[in-house]
Protein backbone atom coordinates (compact mmCIF):
# COMPACT_ATOMS: atom_id res chain seq x y z
CA UNK A 1 0.00 0.00 0.00
CA UNK A 2 0.61 3.43 -0.75
CA UNK A 3 1.86 6.08 1.99
CA UNK A 4 -0.22 9.12 3.27
CA UNK A 5 2.19 11.46 1.14
CA UNK A 6 2.30 9.13 -1.91
CA UNK A 7 -2.12 8.82 -1.49
CA UNK A 8 -1.85 12.61 -1.32
CA UNK A 9 -0.15 13.10 -4.18
CA UNK A 10 -2.22 10.53 -6.80
CA UNK A 11 -5.08 11.73 -5.69
CA UNK A 12 -4.62 15.65 -6.37
CA UNK A 13 -1.97 14.45 -9.41
CA UNK A 14 -5.55 12.28 -11.02
CA UNK A 15 -7.93 14.92 -9.83
CA UNK A 16 -6.17 17.93 -11.78
CA UNK A 17 -6.51 15.71 -15.02
CA UNK A 18 -10.58 15.45 -14.41
CA UNK A 19 -10.86 18.73 -16.76
CA UNK A 20 -14.80 18.96 -15.83
CA UNK A 21 -13.79 20.05 -12.31
CA UNK A 22 -11.67 23.25 -14.13
CA UNK A 23 -15.47 24.10 -15.83
CA UNK A 24 -17.39 23.27 -13.02
CA UNK A 25 -14.31 25.38 -10.66
CA UNK A 26 -14.45 22.42 -8.17
CA UNK A 27 -11.28 22.37 -6.25
CA UNK A 28 -9.81 19.19 -4.08
CA UNK A 29 -10.33 20.38 -0.41
CA UNK A 30 -8.92 17.37 1.99
CA UNK A 31 -7.28 13.55 1.08
CA UNK A 32 -6.82 11.12 4.01
CA UNK A 33 -7.13 6.92 4.02
CA UNK A 34 -10.30 5.97 2.93
CA UNK A 35 -11.77 9.55 2.87
CA UNK A 36 -11.61 12.63 0.08
CA UNK A 37 -13.18 16.14 0.37
CA UNK A 38 -13.92 18.19 -2.61
CA UNK A 39 -15.75 22.08 -2.68
CA UNK A 40 -17.41 23.30 -5.35
CA UNK A 41 -18.00 26.99 -4.90
CA UNK A 42 -21.63 28.85 -5.91
CA UNK A 43 -21.06 30.40 -9.50
CA UNK A 44 -23.96 31.09 -11.69
CA UNK A 45 -22.48 28.85 -14.48
CA UNK A 46 -23.53 25.57 -12.87
CA UNK A 47 -27.36 26.20 -12.34
CA UNK A 48 -30.40 24.29 -12.79
CA UNK A 49 -33.61 26.80 -14.35
CA UNK A 50 -34.74 27.67 -10.81
CA UNK A 51 -31.16 28.84 -10.01
CA UNK A 52 -30.15 25.95 -7.80
CA UNK A 53 -26.94 24.27 -8.08
CA UNK A 54 -27.68 21.55 -10.81
CA UNK A 55 -28.42 18.71 -9.44
CA UNK A 56 -25.62 17.15 -11.97
CA UNK A 57 -23.13 19.54 -10.77
CA UNK A 58 -23.88 17.92 -6.75
CA UNK A 59 -23.52 14.14 -8.33
CA UNK A 60 -20.55 15.03 -10.37
CA UNK A 61 -18.47 16.20 -7.01
CA UNK A 62 -20.00 13.30 -4.88
CA UNK A 63 -19.00 10.96 -7.19
CA UNK A 64 -15.29 12.02 -7.80
CA UNK A 65 -15.21 12.56 -4.00
CA UNK A 66 -16.38 9.01 -3.77
CA UNK A 67 -14.35 7.92 -6.25
CA UNK A 68 -10.98 9.17 -4.79
CA UNK A 69 -12.11 7.81 -1.72
CA UNK A 70 -11.80 4.42 -2.99
CA UNK A 71 -8.92 5.01 -4.65
CA UNK A 72 -6.91 6.02 -1.37
CA UNK A 73 -7.25 2.13 -0.88
CA UNK A 74 -6.88 0.71 -4.22
CA UNK A 75 -3.11 -0.76 -4.76
CA UNK A 76 -0.82 0.73 -6.71
CA UNK A 77 -1.38 -0.98 -10.04
CA UNK A 78 -5.12 -0.18 -9.90
CA UNK A 79 -6.98 2.31 -11.42
CA UNK A 80 -11.16 3.26 -10.24
CA UNK A 81 -14.09 3.60 -12.04
CA UNK A 82 -17.64 4.64 -11.29
CA UNK A 83 -20.19 1.35 -11.71
CA UNK A 84 -23.10 2.67 -10.05
CA UNK A 85 -24.31 5.17 -8.05
CA UNK A 86 -27.45 6.46 -5.92
CA UNK A 87 -28.10 10.30 -4.91
CA UNK A 88 -31.12 11.46 -2.88
CA UNK A 89 -31.20 15.06 -2.68
CA UNK A 90 -32.35 16.44 0.76
CA UNK A 91 -32.21 20.12 0.15
CA UNK A 92 -31.97 23.31 -2.81
CA UNK A 93 -28.10 23.14 -3.47
CA UNK A 94 -27.50 26.78 -2.78
CA UNK A 95 -25.13 28.92 -0.40
CA UNK A 96 -21.96 30.21 -0.94
CA UNK A 97 -20.19 27.22 -1.48
CA UNK A 98 -20.52 23.11 -1.31
CA UNK A 99 -18.90 20.73 0.36
CA UNK A 100 -18.65 16.67 -1.07
CA UNK A 101 -17.23 14.37 1.55
CA UNK A 102 -17.12 10.42 -0.13
CA UNK A 103 -16.16 7.49 2.77
CA UNK A 104 -15.19 3.83 2.03
CA UNK A 105 -17.69 1.84 3.40
CA UNK A 106 -16.36 -1.96 2.65
CA UNK A 107 -13.30 -2.31 0.41
CA UNK A 108 -13.05 -5.19 -1.90
CA UNK A 109 -10.89 -6.57 -4.01
CA UNK A 110 -13.06 -6.04 -6.93
CA UNK A 111 -15.67 -3.73 -5.55
CA UNK A 112 -15.03 -0.35 -3.36
CA UNK A 113 -18.20 0.64 -1.31
CA UNK A 114 -18.47 4.26 -0.28
CA UNK A 115 -20.81 6.86 1.01
CA UNK A 116 -20.92 10.26 0.34
CA UNK A 117 -22.36 13.12 2.01
CA UNK A 118 -22.82 16.52 0.28
CA UNK A 119 -23.11 19.95 2.33
CA UNK A 120 -24.32 23.59 1.63
CA UNK A 121 -21.86 25.62 3.67
CA UNK A 122 -23.29 29.91 4.07
CA UNK A 123 -21.93 31.99 6.22
CA UNK A 124 -20.58 29.62 9.06
CA UNK A 125 -23.27 26.97 8.44
CA UNK A 126 -23.73 23.77 7.01
CA UNK A 127 -26.91 22.01 5.95
CA UNK A 128 -26.84 18.47 4.14
CA UNK A 129 -28.08 18.49 1.08
CA UNK A 130 -27.44 14.97 -0.73
CA UNK A 131 -26.85 11.67 -0.16
CA UNK A 132 -24.97 9.36 -2.13
CA UNK A 133 -23.82 5.87 -2.28
CA UNK A 134 -21.58 4.35 -5.10
CA UNK A 135 -19.88 1.34 -6.09
CA UNK A 136 -16.38 1.65 -7.55
CA UNK A 137 -14.68 -0.87 -9.69
CA UNK A 138 -11.09 -1.39 -8.92
CA UNK A 139 -9.61 -1.67 -12.72
CA UNK A 140 -5.91 -3.32 -13.26
CA UNK A 141 -3.83 -0.81 -14.96
CA UNK A 142 -2.61 -3.34 -17.13
CA UNK A 143 -5.99 -2.54 -18.87
CA UNK A 144 -4.14 0.78 -20.05
CA UNK A 145 -5.85 3.02 -17.54
CA UNK A 146 -4.05 4.67 -14.78
CA UNK A 147 -5.11 6.70 -11.78
CA UNK B 1 -52.90 20.15 -19.72
CA UNK B 2 -50.79 22.09 -22.43
CA UNK B 3 -50.30 20.68 -25.90
CA UNK B 4 -47.41 20.09 -28.14
CA UNK B 5 -46.50 23.52 -29.03
CA UNK B 6 -46.52 24.91 -25.61
CA UNK B 7 -45.15 21.55 -23.68
CA UNK B 8 -42.06 22.35 -26.58
CA UNK B 9 -41.54 26.06 -25.46
CA UNK B 10 -41.66 25.55 -21.96
CA UNK B 11 -39.39 22.83 -22.06
CA UNK B 12 -36.96 24.47 -24.19
CA UNK B 13 -37.76 28.08 -22.42
CA UNK B 14 -36.63 25.83 -18.84
CA UNK B 15 -33.90 24.24 -20.54
CA UNK B 16 -32.34 27.54 -21.72
CA UNK B 17 -32.01 29.06 -17.92
CA UNK B 18 -30.15 25.80 -17.06
CA UNK B 19 -27.01 27.46 -17.39
CA UNK B 20 -24.93 24.36 -16.25
CA UNK B 21 -25.39 23.55 -19.90
CA UNK B 22 -24.06 25.76 -21.64
CA UNK B 23 -21.18 25.33 -19.45
CA UNK B 24 -20.75 21.69 -20.40
CA UNK B 25 -21.71 22.73 -24.13
CA UNK B 26 -25.04 20.48 -23.78
CA UNK B 27 -28.24 21.01 -26.28
CA UNK B 28 -31.86 20.14 -26.05
CA UNK B 29 -32.30 17.42 -29.24
CA UNK B 30 -36.39 16.30 -29.10
CA UNK B 31 -39.24 17.40 -26.70
CA UNK B 32 -41.94 14.80 -27.13
CA UNK B 33 -44.85 14.16 -24.75
CA UNK B 34 -43.61 12.07 -21.79
CA UNK B 35 -40.03 11.87 -23.44
CA UNK B 36 -37.21 14.60 -24.04
CA UNK B 37 -33.95 13.95 -25.59
CA UNK B 38 -30.44 15.93 -24.82
CA UNK B 39 -27.15 15.77 -26.62
CA UNK B 40 -23.64 15.87 -25.37
CA UNK B 41 -20.94 16.98 -27.53
CA UNK B 42 -17.53 15.38 -26.72
CA UNK B 43 -15.23 18.03 -25.56
CA UNK B 44 -12.05 18.12 -23.66
CA UNK B 45 -13.64 20.56 -21.10
CA UNK B 46 -15.77 17.84 -19.35
CA UNK B 47 -13.51 14.14 -19.16
CA UNK B 48 -12.95 12.09 -15.64
CA UNK B 49 -8.72 11.23 -15.44
CA UNK B 50 -8.89 8.60 -18.11
CA UNK B 51 -10.24 11.21 -20.86
CA UNK B 52 -14.01 9.46 -21.02
CA UNK B 53 -16.18 12.32 -20.23
CA UNK B 54 -17.09 12.14 -16.55
CA UNK B 55 -20.19 10.09 -14.88
CA UNK B 56 -21.02 13.18 -13.41
CA UNK B 57 -21.48 14.97 -16.81
CA UNK B 58 -23.38 11.97 -17.86
CA UNK B 59 -25.86 12.22 -15.07
CA UNK B 60 -26.31 15.81 -15.48
CA UNK B 61 -27.68 15.15 -18.96
CA UNK B 62 -29.29 12.04 -17.94
CA UNK B 63 -30.91 13.67 -14.98
CA UNK B 64 -32.30 16.24 -17.29
CA UNK B 65 -33.64 14.35 -19.51
CA UNK B 66 -35.59 12.82 -17.31
CA UNK B 67 -37.00 16.41 -15.18
CA UNK B 68 -38.20 17.33 -18.44
CA UNK B 69 -40.27 14.20 -19.57
CA UNK B 70 -41.75 14.27 -16.27
CA UNK B 71 -42.70 17.95 -16.98
CA UNK B 72 -44.04 17.32 -20.13
CA UNK B 73 -46.69 15.52 -18.39
CA UNK B 74 -47.38 18.16 -15.34
CA UNK B 75 -50.21 20.44 -14.80
CA UNK B 76 -49.28 24.46 -16.05
CA UNK B 77 -48.82 24.82 -12.11
CA UNK B 78 -46.29 22.69 -10.95
CA UNK B 79 -42.67 22.80 -11.30
CA UNK B 80 -40.27 20.12 -10.97
CA UNK B 81 -37.41 18.91 -8.58
CA UNK B 82 -35.04 15.58 -8.72
CA UNK B 83 -35.85 14.05 -5.29
CA UNK B 84 -33.18 11.03 -6.55
CA UNK B 85 -31.57 9.17 -8.83
CA UNK B 86 -29.37 6.35 -9.51
CA UNK B 87 -27.38 5.85 -12.88
CA UNK B 88 -25.23 2.14 -13.58
CA UNK B 89 -22.72 3.25 -15.59
CA UNK B 90 -22.75 0.41 -18.60
CA UNK B 91 -19.37 1.00 -20.52
CA UNK B 92 -16.91 4.37 -20.60
CA UNK B 93 -18.83 7.70 -22.21
CA UNK B 94 -16.70 8.75 -25.18
CA UNK B 95 -16.99 8.79 -28.66
CA UNK B 96 -18.31 12.10 -30.95
CA UNK B 97 -21.50 12.97 -28.38
CA UNK B 98 -23.87 11.75 -26.09
CA UNK B 99 -27.56 11.39 -26.55
CA UNK B 100 -29.52 10.91 -23.09
CA UNK B 101 -33.13 9.86 -23.71
CA UNK B 102 -35.27 10.35 -20.45
CA UNK B 103 -38.91 8.59 -20.16
CA UNK B 104 -41.82 8.82 -18.17
CA UNK B 105 -42.62 5.72 -16.68
CA UNK B 106 -45.45 6.45 -14.28
CA UNK B 107 -46.83 10.30 -13.49
CA UNK B 108 -48.38 10.58 -10.01
CA UNK B 109 -50.01 13.39 -8.13
CA UNK B 110 -46.96 14.10 -6.29
CA UNK B 111 -44.28 12.31 -7.99
CA UNK B 112 -43.27 11.04 -11.54
CA UNK B 113 -41.02 8.05 -12.13
CA UNK B 114 -38.60 8.41 -15.01
CA UNK B 115 -36.10 5.84 -16.94
CA UNK B 116 -33.43 6.99 -18.84
CA UNK B 117 -30.69 5.68 -21.40
CA UNK B 118 -27.33 7.69 -22.32
CA UNK B 119 -26.48 6.93 -25.93
CA UNK B 120 -22.39 7.25 -27.31
CA UNK B 121 -22.29 7.76 -30.43
CA UNK B 122 -19.54 7.77 -33.02
CA UNK B 123 -19.42 7.65 -36.65
CA UNK B 124 -23.31 6.62 -37.05
CA UNK B 125 -22.68 3.91 -34.62
CA UNK B 126 -24.24 4.02 -31.04
CA UNK B 127 -23.70 1.81 -27.80
CA UNK B 128 -25.55 2.25 -24.85
CA UNK B 129 -23.45 3.73 -21.62
CA UNK B 130 -25.55 4.41 -19.31
CA UNK B 131 -29.11 3.50 -17.14
CA UNK B 132 -30.65 5.72 -14.66
CA UNK B 133 -34.03 5.76 -13.15
CA UNK B 134 -35.01 9.25 -11.49
CA UNK B 135 -37.52 10.21 -9.15
CA UNK B 136 -39.60 13.59 -9.67
CA UNK B 137 -41.07 15.85 -7.50
CA UNK B 138 -44.38 18.04 -8.69
CA UNK B 139 -43.99 21.15 -7.00
CA UNK B 140 -46.22 23.82 -6.88
CA UNK B 141 -45.16 27.18 -8.51
CA UNK B 142 -47.08 28.80 -5.66
CA UNK B 143 -43.85 27.98 -4.32
CA UNK B 144 -42.03 30.38 -5.91
CA UNK B 145 -40.89 27.95 -8.23
CA UNK B 146 -41.75 28.30 -11.72
CA UNK B 147 -40.44 25.85 -15.16
CA UNK C 1 -46.14 14.96 17.65
CA UNK C 2 -46.52 11.94 19.09
CA UNK C 3 -44.41 11.34 22.69
CA UNK C 4 -42.42 7.98 23.22
CA UNK C 5 -44.55 6.19 24.30
CA UNK C 6 -47.19 6.78 21.92
CA UNK C 7 -44.43 5.99 19.02
CA UNK C 8 -43.44 3.01 20.02
CA UNK C 9 -46.84 1.58 20.42
CA UNK C 10 -48.01 2.91 17.03
CA UNK C 11 -44.55 1.34 15.16
CA UNK C 12 -45.15 -2.41 16.99
CA UNK C 13 -48.41 -2.04 16.35
CA UNK C 14 -47.98 -1.39 13.09
CA UNK C 15 -45.18 -4.23 12.65
CA UNK C 16 -47.29 -6.69 14.01
CA UNK C 17 -49.78 -5.96 11.28
CA UNK C 18 -46.73 -6.77 8.82
CA UNK C 19 -47.34 -10.79 8.12
CA UNK C 20 -44.35 -10.64 6.44
CA UNK C 21 -42.56 -10.40 9.47
CA UNK C 22 -43.79 -13.45 10.83
CA UNK C 23 -43.23 -15.51 7.93
CA UNK C 24 -39.76 -14.71 7.56
CA UNK C 25 -39.28 -14.76 11.57
CA UNK C 26 -38.20 -11.21 12.18
CA UNK C 27 -39.00 -9.46 15.34
CA UNK C 28 -38.61 -5.90 16.19
CA UNK C 29 -35.95 -4.69 18.87
CA UNK C 30 -36.02 -1.04 19.15
CA UNK C 31 -37.87 2.01 18.24
CA UNK C 32 -36.55 5.19 18.91
CA UNK C 33 -37.80 8.54 17.85
CA UNK C 34 -36.12 8.79 14.07
CA UNK C 35 -34.34 5.59 14.52
CA UNK C 36 -36.10 1.67 14.45
CA UNK C 37 -34.45 -1.75 14.50
CA UNK C 38 -35.39 -5.14 13.23
CA UNK C 39 -33.61 -8.58 13.87
CA UNK C 40 -34.14 -11.85 11.67
CA UNK C 41 -32.84 -14.81 13.30
CA UNK C 42 -30.77 -17.22 10.56
CA UNK C 43 -33.37 -20.00 9.20
CA UNK C 44 -33.49 -22.54 6.56
CA UNK C 45 -36.34 -20.87 4.82
CA UNK C 46 -35.27 -17.67 4.33
CA UNK C 47 -31.97 -18.60 2.27
CA UNK C 48 -30.55 -18.36 -1.56
CA UNK C 49 -28.89 -20.99 -3.61
CA UNK C 50 -25.26 -20.38 -1.57
CA UNK C 51 -27.17 -20.86 1.91
CA UNK C 52 -26.75 -17.43 2.28
CA UNK C 53 -29.75 -15.15 3.73
CA UNK C 54 -31.31 -13.87 0.49
CA UNK C 55 -30.94 -10.72 -0.60
CA UNK C 56 -34.63 -9.77 -0.58
CA UNK C 57 -34.77 -10.75 3.17
CA UNK C 58 -31.92 -8.22 3.55
CA UNK C 59 -34.11 -5.70 1.65
CA UNK C 60 -37.03 -6.30 3.40
CA UNK C 61 -36.31 -5.67 6.69
CA UNK C 62 -33.75 -2.60 5.70
CA UNK C 63 -36.84 -1.19 4.19
CA UNK C 64 -39.30 -1.56 7.14
CA UNK C 65 -36.56 -0.52 9.64
CA UNK C 66 -36.10 2.57 7.32
CA UNK C 67 -39.84 2.44 6.81
CA UNK C 68 -40.61 3.01 10.66
CA UNK C 69 -37.92 5.00 11.39
CA UNK C 70 -39.37 7.84 9.42
CA UNK C 71 -42.84 6.53 10.61
CA UNK C 72 -41.43 7.95 14.31
CA UNK C 73 -41.35 11.15 12.80
CA UNK C 74 -44.39 11.88 11.23
CA UNK C 75 -47.70 13.28 12.54
CA UNK C 76 -50.36 11.20 13.67
CA UNK C 77 -52.42 11.45 10.80
CA UNK C 78 -50.18 10.50 8.46
CA UNK C 79 -49.52 6.68 7.54
CA UNK C 80 -45.89 5.99 5.40
CA UNK C 81 -45.42 3.86 2.00
CA UNK C 82 -41.92 3.29 0.18
CA UNK C 83 -41.34 4.88 -2.72
CA UNK C 84 -37.70 3.69 -3.66
CA UNK C 85 -35.03 2.06 -2.16
CA UNK C 86 -31.56 0.90 -3.23
CA UNK C 87 -29.18 -1.59 -1.43
CA UNK C 88 -25.41 -2.49 -1.77
CA UNK C 89 -24.89 -5.60 -0.35
CA UNK C 90 -21.59 -5.81 1.13
CA UNK C 91 -20.66 -9.17 2.54
CA UNK C 92 -22.78 -13.07 2.66
CA UNK C 93 -25.64 -12.73 4.77
CA UNK C 94 -24.73 -15.36 7.19
CA UNK C 95 -24.52 -15.78 11.06
CA UNK C 96 -26.96 -16.43 13.93
CA UNK C 97 -28.69 -13.15 12.67
CA UNK C 98 -29.40 -9.90 11.05
CA UNK C 99 -29.91 -6.42 12.37
CA UNK C 100 -31.40 -4.09 10.30
CA UNK C 101 -31.01 -0.15 11.92
CA UNK C 102 -33.06 2.70 9.89
CA UNK C 103 -32.46 5.86 10.70
CA UNK C 104 -33.79 9.21 9.37
CA UNK C 105 -31.53 11.54 7.21
CA UNK C 106 -34.04 13.96 6.68
CA UNK C 107 -37.79 14.92 7.24
CA UNK C 108 -39.81 16.54 5.01
CA UNK C 109 -43.55 17.14 4.36
CA UNK C 110 -44.33 14.82 1.67
CA UNK C 111 -40.76 12.58 1.86
CA UNK C 112 -38.39 11.13 4.10
CA UNK C 113 -35.04 10.44 3.29
CA UNK C 114 -33.77 7.63 5.56
CA UNK C 115 -30.22 5.81 5.62
CA UNK C 116 -30.02 2.21 7.01
CA UNK C 117 -27.50 -0.66 7.46
CA UNK C 118 -27.74 -4.37 8.25
CA UNK C 119 -25.47 -6.23 10.11
CA UNK C 120 -25.16 -10.14 10.95
CA UNK C 121 -24.25 -11.24 14.26
CA UNK C 122 -22.28 -14.39 15.45
CA UNK C 123 -20.59 -14.87 18.47
CA UNK C 124 -20.92 -11.50 19.95
CA UNK C 125 -19.16 -10.05 17.08
CA UNK C 126 -20.82 -8.33 14.20
CA UNK C 127 -20.31 -7.11 10.55
CA UNK C 128 -22.14 -4.71 7.93
CA UNK C 129 -23.85 -6.58 5.57
CA UNK C 130 -25.74 -4.07 3.58
CA UNK C 131 -26.05 -0.21 3.30
CA UNK C 132 -29.57 1.21 2.28
CA UNK C 133 -31.17 4.39 0.94
CA UNK C 134 -34.62 4.53 1.54
CA UNK C 135 -37.31 7.16 0.34
CA UNK C 136 -40.72 7.02 2.35
CA UNK C 137 -43.38 9.04 1.24
CA UNK C 138 -45.78 10.79 3.89
CA UNK C 139 -49.38 9.54 3.25
CA UNK C 140 -52.72 11.23 4.09
CA UNK C 141 -54.84 9.00 6.17
CA UNK C 142 -57.18 10.60 4.64
CA UNK C 143 -56.62 8.07 1.59
CA UNK C 144 -57.42 5.69 4.07
CA UNK C 145 -54.05 4.04 4.73
CA UNK C 146 -53.23 3.89 8.59
CA UNK C 147 -50.04 3.66 10.26
CA UNK D 1 -21.92 -21.38 -23.05
CA UNK D 2 -24.77 -23.39 -22.28
CA UNK D 3 -27.47 -24.68 -24.77
CA UNK D 4 -31.51 -23.74 -23.71
CA UNK D 5 -31.92 -26.61 -22.37
CA UNK D 6 -28.69 -26.62 -20.06
CA UNK D 7 -29.67 -22.35 -19.02
CA UNK D 8 -33.26 -23.89 -18.29
CA UNK D 9 -32.12 -26.76 -15.85
CA UNK D 10 -29.36 -24.59 -14.85
CA UNK D 11 -31.95 -21.68 -13.73
CA UNK D 12 -34.28 -23.87 -12.63
CA UNK D 13 -32.39 -26.12 -10.24
CA UNK D 14 -30.56 -23.29 -8.76
CA UNK D 15 -34.33 -21.76 -8.08
CA UNK D 16 -35.19 -24.79 -6.12
CA UNK D 17 -32.72 -24.32 -3.84
CA UNK D 18 -33.90 -20.56 -3.02
CA UNK D 19 -35.81 -21.86 0.46
CA UNK D 20 -37.08 -18.08 0.46
CA UNK D 21 -39.24 -18.71 -2.76
CA UNK D 22 -40.81 -21.66 -1.24
CA UNK D 23 -41.51 -19.79 1.98
CA UNK D 24 -42.75 -16.47 0.00
CA UNK D 25 -44.97 -19.00 -2.95
CA UNK D 26 -42.56 -17.53 -5.65
CA UNK D 27 -42.55 -19.93 -8.99
CA UNK D 28 -40.07 -19.60 -11.35
CA UNK D 29 -42.85 -18.52 -14.90
CA UNK D 30 -40.41 -18.89 -17.64
CA UNK D 31 -36.17 -18.49 -18.83
CA UNK D 32 -35.00 -17.28 -21.80
CA UNK D 33 -31.73 -16.23 -22.42
CA UNK D 34 -30.75 -13.21 -20.85
CA UNK D 35 -34.42 -12.94 -19.46
CA UNK D 36 -36.22 -14.57 -16.43
CA UNK D 37 -39.76 -14.45 -14.94
CA UNK D 38 -41.44 -15.55 -11.41
CA UNK D 39 -44.55 -15.17 -10.23
CA UNK D 40 -45.75 -14.52 -6.79
CA UNK D 41 -49.43 -15.40 -5.89
CA UNK D 42 -51.40 -13.49 -3.49
CA UNK D 43 -51.24 -14.81 -0.22
CA UNK D 44 -51.83 -13.11 3.42
CA UNK D 45 -48.66 -14.43 4.56
CA UNK D 46 -46.49 -11.71 3.06
CA UNK D 47 -48.13 -8.45 3.52
CA UNK D 48 -47.21 -5.20 5.10
CA UNK D 49 -49.52 -3.20 7.57
CA UNK D 50 -51.79 -1.69 4.43
CA UNK D 51 -52.50 -5.64 3.18
CA UNK D 52 -50.34 -4.94 0.67
CA UNK D 53 -47.26 -7.32 -1.07
CA UNK D 54 -44.68 -5.98 1.24
CA UNK D 55 -41.80 -4.08 -0.63
CA UNK D 56 -39.20 -6.39 0.67
CA UNK D 57 -41.51 -9.68 -1.50
CA UNK D 58 -41.94 -7.28 -4.37
CA UNK D 59 -37.82 -6.60 -4.38
CA UNK D 60 -36.73 -10.73 -3.60
CA UNK D 61 -38.66 -11.54 -6.62
CA UNK D 62 -37.54 -8.83 -8.53
CA UNK D 63 -33.75 -9.15 -7.50
CA UNK D 64 -34.12 -13.19 -8.46
CA UNK D 65 -35.67 -12.63 -11.78
CA UNK D 66 -32.70 -9.94 -12.39
CA UNK D 67 -30.10 -12.47 -10.67
CA UNK D 68 -31.15 -15.55 -12.76
CA UNK D 69 -31.64 -13.32 -16.21
CA UNK D 70 -27.08 -12.43 -15.62
CA UNK D 71 -26.89 -16.67 -14.85
CA UNK D 72 -28.59 -17.35 -18.09
CA UNK D 73 -25.46 -15.56 -19.78
CA UNK D 74 -22.80 -16.34 -17.38
CA UNK D 75 -20.07 -19.24 -18.18
CA UNK D 76 -20.77 -22.66 -16.89
CA UNK D 77 -17.91 -22.06 -14.03
CA UNK D 78 -19.06 -19.05 -12.86
CA UNK D 79 -21.99 -18.24 -10.02
CA UNK D 80 -23.97 -15.02 -9.69
CA UNK D 81 -24.33 -12.49 -6.49
CA UNK D 82 -26.37 -9.44 -6.26
CA UNK D 83 -24.04 -6.80 -5.40
CA UNK D 84 -26.15 -3.62 -5.09
CA UNK D 85 -30.12 -3.24 -6.86
CA UNK D 86 -32.42 -0.02 -6.49
CA UNK D 87 -36.23 -0.59 -6.91
CA UNK D 88 -38.65 2.27 -7.30
CA UNK D 89 -41.99 0.85 -6.18
CA UNK D 90 -44.75 2.44 -8.34
CA UNK D 91 -47.88 1.67 -7.32
CA UNK D 92 -49.69 -0.39 -4.30
CA UNK D 93 -48.42 -4.14 -4.86
CA UNK D 94 -51.97 -6.30 -4.74
CA UNK D 95 -54.18 -8.04 -7.20
CA UNK D 96 -53.89 -12.27 -7.97
CA UNK D 97 -50.56 -12.22 -8.24
CA UNK D 98 -47.18 -10.29 -8.73
CA UNK D 99 -44.92 -10.85 -12.34
CA UNK D 100 -41.52 -9.65 -12.13
CA UNK D 101 -39.62 -10.03 -15.47
CA UNK D 102 -35.54 -9.53 -15.63
CA UNK D 103 -33.80 -8.84 -18.44
CA UNK D 104 -30.14 -8.46 -18.83
CA UNK D 105 -29.10 -4.66 -20.09
CA UNK D 106 -25.81 -4.98 -20.41
CA UNK D 107 -22.89 -8.24 -19.39
CA UNK D 108 -19.55 -7.59 -18.77
CA UNK D 109 -16.69 -10.07 -17.58
CA UNK D 110 -16.87 -9.13 -13.99
CA UNK D 111 -20.57 -7.17 -13.77
CA UNK D 112 -23.80 -7.95 -15.42
CA UNK D 113 -26.13 -5.19 -15.47
CA UNK D 114 -29.83 -5.80 -15.15
CA UNK D 115 -33.25 -4.16 -15.66
CA UNK D 116 -36.58 -5.23 -14.19
CA UNK D 117 -40.28 -4.89 -14.25
CA UNK D 118 -42.58 -6.43 -11.71
CA UNK D 119 -46.10 -6.41 -12.76
CA UNK D 120 -49.20 -6.73 -10.93
CA UNK D 121 -52.11 -9.27 -12.62
CA UNK D 122 -55.90 -9.16 -11.56
CA UNK D 123 -58.41 -10.21 -14.02
CA UNK D 124 -56.32 -10.66 -17.16
CA UNK D 125 -54.98 -7.12 -16.65
CA UNK D 126 -51.62 -6.51 -15.43
CA UNK D 127 -50.53 -2.91 -14.33
CA UNK D 128 -46.63 -2.20 -13.55
CA UNK D 129 -46.26 -2.06 -9.96
CA UNK D 130 -41.88 -1.90 -9.92
CA UNK D 131 -39.24 -0.84 -11.70
CA UNK D 132 -35.42 -2.27 -10.47
CA UNK D 133 -32.22 -1.81 -11.78
CA UNK D 134 -29.44 -4.56 -10.12
CA UNK D 135 -26.03 -5.58 -10.70
CA UNK D 136 -24.65 -8.75 -10.91
CA UNK D 137 -21.59 -10.25 -9.94
CA UNK D 138 -20.02 -12.75 -12.11
CA UNK D 139 -18.30 -14.89 -9.18
CA UNK D 140 -15.83 -17.88 -10.07
CA UNK D 141 -17.03 -20.80 -8.59
CA UNK D 142 -13.63 -21.92 -7.27
CA UNK D 143 -14.62 -19.52 -4.40
CA UNK D 144 -17.04 -23.00 -3.63
CA UNK D 145 -19.84 -20.53 -4.92
CA UNK D 146 -21.92 -23.08 -7.13
CA UNK D 147 -25.14 -21.82 -9.51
Amino acid sequence: MLDAKEIDARIRGSFARQTIMTTLGAEIAAVRAGEVEIVLPFSDRILQQHEFIHAGAVATIADSACGYAALTVMPRDAAVLTTEFKINLLAPAKGERLRAVGRVVRSGKKLVITLGEVFAEEGGARKQVALITATMMVVETGTGLRD
